[in-house]
């Protein structure tokens, strides 16, 4: 913890941090992520609307209406099914290390990984009691809890199906690999569950960390992952691409983290200081918390307080606690050195800069887009 | 529909209905399967705990009290983790169609079996918040919805990574079957949850035997189909043992939906009529009501009145207009032709008697127990 209290000091002195933000390198643009990202898309989306459509009636329903594929009359819509990052991530690593003819094997392994993220965002809605997600009302408010749970059930066991159906001789490592991921999300998000009614001062930043890899870096590693068996990938590449992933999701949710309480609203599309606002254990915030600095009592103070109380000076003076506490300057660090892990990762699994281009510019747009 | 209502007639002016309810072959007896149900146990427990003690330690904790292993503290209970009827169909088929080797060969697909089956009930008992399962508190009531519904995520998965990395060369085709069938259980439970809902005059005989099949019979069918695979089994057998089981599940189902209404307190113990005073639409009772007669007419009354208003009068009145409206005899004519069913699809399957032997004996277990 020295060194952000260190930082927090050089701050207040006006002299720089030693450790700068993490930066966009020059070399790379939106662009090229952004069409990775429709080629992606492009790809999988057949496979997953194939799937989706093999459902029985009443869970295919709810289904096409959280991917944005349907109203929830049944009529068609135009909705936003999400960035496809994850089916993005599967294809690019099967790229990088078997070229077209494993991206191609590996589409079915895509659409398993969205058919896992999309159960869970399913639960975890349910869990959260989150009112909307992709600018639209979540399924357990438009069909109820017990459709959401069942539509959620019935997209796990169509993603392993997708896999035992596959006969590449990768399906079984990848369903092996899906199913162990499964478990750690489920453990991420009882993690984060449980971590939320406790205390604020009984939560350890390790403890988040971990949380924060098993909810956000895990499926990402995972994609990765499959990517590689489907390559033909060795154990040392498939575990490097499965570390490229799960850094590039913690550098994330760290910058995620960070614009929740600093963010531009303008930009972010919520109000300013909201996970301060709720009181959120995020990462910047427990970095500060158990900093043992003047700061962290007053934020701890502070985040005692009655939740429907907080108005903007009080969000305001949590933020600067935070600051002060050297939270943010932590988060910052954190995510640069998650970043320089994630190129180590990256150089280890595939040496050619150019074969490494697509995983290197979607890793990017994964920590860029929230800025 | 015509004829239960010629049962009924007959049964009014005192004549023997042409179906006899179901009796049990005198050649089997309960013995049989309990020691049946007993080897399954044993070679399937120590699989089932090894795979659940490798859950992470929060999943784990729910997982191991849900099966009745462990109590909320975490201290050991010598608790009921049910009958392993699932598991014992698994093993049962192997044997009758490929011997020990394949019995032994299908232990960890019977896991699996057994893992599916306590999914669905972690999620079921949230969804229909049931507050008793195995004469214990449910999981939900003692960890939370979300856990629970995080425990049953994790032994859906759980189960479909104990067959991605079983090498038996059966375990693709199990692993296809497997999540086939939780589809068409996701799909029972909502047409389950969604007609409770309904009007009872609004539901169909068809419909709710399309569901009980699907919550009931469809997971004993992959049980047996899946021993089926475990023994190399030829297509023709594995549909003829998922028939049998199918079809044993759902005699099960209209027995039990029988007792539901008629059983003895001091047997099921449960109150005489619980089914009628929750407006249950079991299978006689929508028989009933779908019958066309006078009593189903009354029988519709009683059913709208209020819940809470419901005493041993009104239930006896009930009971007695599913019975002069034939739901009666309907369900027990039903669950005859059911079993002979069963006995057809387990001589296609296995033409051996001997080797038939412990399906039959399973077959009969099922719908015995509640009798």
């Amino acid at each position: 913890m020295a060194e952000f209290v260190t930082e927090r000091q050089q701050r207040a002195t006006g002299a720089p941090p030693e450790t700068p933000p993490p930066e966009s390198p020059e070399s790379l643009d939106g662009a090229e992520a952004a069409a990775i990202l429709d080629r992606a898309r492009a790809s999988v989306d057949p496979e997953l609307r194939t799937a989706v459509d093999s459902l029985p009636g009443s869970m295919r329903r709810i289904a096409r209406y959280h991917f944005g594929w349907e109203q929830a009359d049944g009529t068609p819509a135009a909705g936003d099914a999400g960035k496809a990052l994850r089916p993005a991530l599967v294809l690019a690593a099967a790229d990088a290390l078997g070229g077209p003819a494993a991206r191609a094997a590996a589409v079915r392994a895509a659409a398993a990984v969205e058919l896992v993220h999309n159960f869970t965002l399913l639960h975890d809605d349910v869990m959260d009691r989150d009112t909307s997600r992709r600018h639209r009302p979540t399924a357990w408010t438009v069909f109820g809890d017990a459709d959401a749970i069942l539509a959620g059930d019935a997209l796990q066991a169509l993603a392993l199906r997708l896999l035992a159906e596959d006969p590449h001789p990768a399906s079984g490592p990848a369903a092996v690999r899906l199913t162990q991921c499964v478990l750690e999300l489920c453990a991420g998000q009882h993690a984060d569950t449980a971590m939320e009614a406790r205390a604020p001062g009984e939560v350890g930043l390790d403890e988040v960390l971990v949380m924060a890899e098993a909810k956000t870096g895990a499926l990402l590693g995972s994609a990765c992952a499959l990517g590689a068996l489907y390559a033909g990938a060795a154990a040392e590449e498939v575990a490097a691409l499965d570390g490229f992933g799960r850094q590039a999701g913690l550098a994330f949710q760290l910058i995620d983290d960070v614009i929740g309480i600093w963010g531009d609203p303008r930009r972010t599309g919520k109000p300013a200081g909201a996970d301060l606002a709720a009181r959120k254990k995020s990462l910047p915030v427990v970095a500060a918390l158990t900093s043992g600095t003047p700061a962290a009592d007053e934020l701890a103070e502070l985040y005692a307080g009655p939740r429907e109380r907080a108005d903007a000076d009080e969000i305001a003076r949590m933020a600067l606690a935070v600051e002060r506490a050297g939270g943010r300057d932590w988060a910052q660090a954190e995510a640069a050195d998650r970043m320089a892990r994630v190129m180590q990762e990256l150089a280890r699994a595939v040496p050619d800069p150019e074969s490494a281009g697509g995983l290197l510019a979607l890793a990017e747009f994964v920590t860029r887009r929230s800025r």
